[in-house]
């Protein structure tokens, strides 16, 4: 058995989420049955980094899966995108060891969020931004992000609903927003997010930048680990997993 | 009655082209309903610039109708905006005199045409550029522009299956092609442009841009007046009908 790494990207519009679901088009399930096509009907079961809901794109989302098959990288690539839709495109195949696990051996993920921050919204941005168009002051938001940068728990910035009981300590390593042109751009990395976390974030963030919180109101939101301290959750539409990194050898 | 002039954009890949057609979701027959709501059920009429195909975009289509209501222009809007579907936007509406006709007044009309010119395809890009991963050479390209523009019987370039049995005698006044990373621009600008004429244009200077005929093969081609002579009608969602200029008093 080899065990296989793929990079993917996708335009998540057309797209349920990524998890397999019985009746609706997802991700997962589109890369399964170009898997299960190439090994002649056998299912294939594979491996995510971590999921992405409705309406999320990925640049660099990756999977990993285990095939009987003896495929050089490059055919691999090849014969997985001519079975895929024009939605989904494999970006790399690389051949791992069996200790590569696409979600347990995750050392640092990135997400990028873009605001078309303009005053009239845009046909051609609307599956692929949010659209806001009261002004921003991307300075106070910059210095709001240096105090979501480190340890903390995020409980008061992921979602309420999560079924995961767990530790929410996460380290986030970078956090930066900048504008260019009518474009707000959003980037975080860090050790790993929960979930809605970015969403939320960006949302505290777009009230920060509208003067309605300051940016040293982080600290007190982190400290009381309560959701209901927050805003909604910000659409989907403008959010990208954009890099995944491993600790390669 | 007062005759309203609406500047358009819309993403061509949810409409089935511009005209009206039963069962299908166009852009005439989605902008009609919004005006049929805001005059309370009765029909209103459009006239555009002209059509565009299924996949085709606009940046500023423009049209017209009349209406026996009072309303300022940006109410207008507002009103227009807030009833149609969020892949199509007016950007403008100006009250103008009877004798304006969006189509019969049109004075000058621009296309561009973008190609995605990377060895790998972009899933966000599918919509919205021609995916065209062979090396380019823009200088060669630039070369046929030069011939293209002028005054010319078009009959080579225009779909043969036009029902406009007329005049082909059209006037090109600019032709331009820019690469920017794996972005290729083309810019058309022209009295009136035959069905199909711009995909066709793009077509053939591809085929000059790989070598596969030379700059000055445009001469013949226009003289031999012979849409046999050049090859397929590129694919639409790569044009946008960017701009329709009038004699404005």
């Amino acid at each position: 058995m080899a065990r296989l790494k793929c990079v993917v990207k996708y335009d998540g519009s057309g797209f349920s989420g990524f998890q397999v679901q019985p009746q609706y088009r997802t991700v997962q399930g589109v890369l399964e049955s170009a898997l299960k096509e190439v090994h002649k009907g056998s299912e294939i079961r594979l491996q995510a980094s971590g999921r992405t809901d409705t309406g999320v794109h990925a640049v660099g989302q990756v999977i990993h899966f285990d095939s009987p098959y003896k495929i050089p990288e490059n055919n691999w690539k090849r014969a997985l995108n001519t079975l895929l839709p024009d939605d989904i495109y494999i970006q790399e195949v690389t051949e791992v060891t069996k200790d590569f696990h696409a979600r347990y051996s995750v050392v640092e993920k990135e997400y990028h969020y873009y605001v078309w921050n303009a005053e009239e919204p845009d046909v051609f941005k609307r599956n692929y931004a949010y659209y806001f168009p009261y002004e921003l002051n991307v300075e106070k938001i910059q210095e709001a992000c240096r105090y979501l940068e480190g340890t903390h728990d995020f409980t008061t910035f992921s979602s309420a609903k999560s079924t995961i009981k767990g530790e929410k300590v996460r380290t986030l390593y970078h956090a930066s927003c900048k504008k260019q042109g009518d474009e707000v751009e959003f980037i975080f990395r860090g050790s790993g997010f929960l979930y809605n976390m970015v969403r939320i974030m960006v949302s505290v963030l777009l009230d920060i930048g509208q003067g309605r919180r300051n940016p040293e109101d982080i600290i007190g939101l982190l400290e009381k680990k309560d959701r209901q301290q927050v805003g909604k959750t910000i659409s989907p539409q403008g959010l990208y997993l954009w890099n995944v990194r491993y600790n390669e050898k």
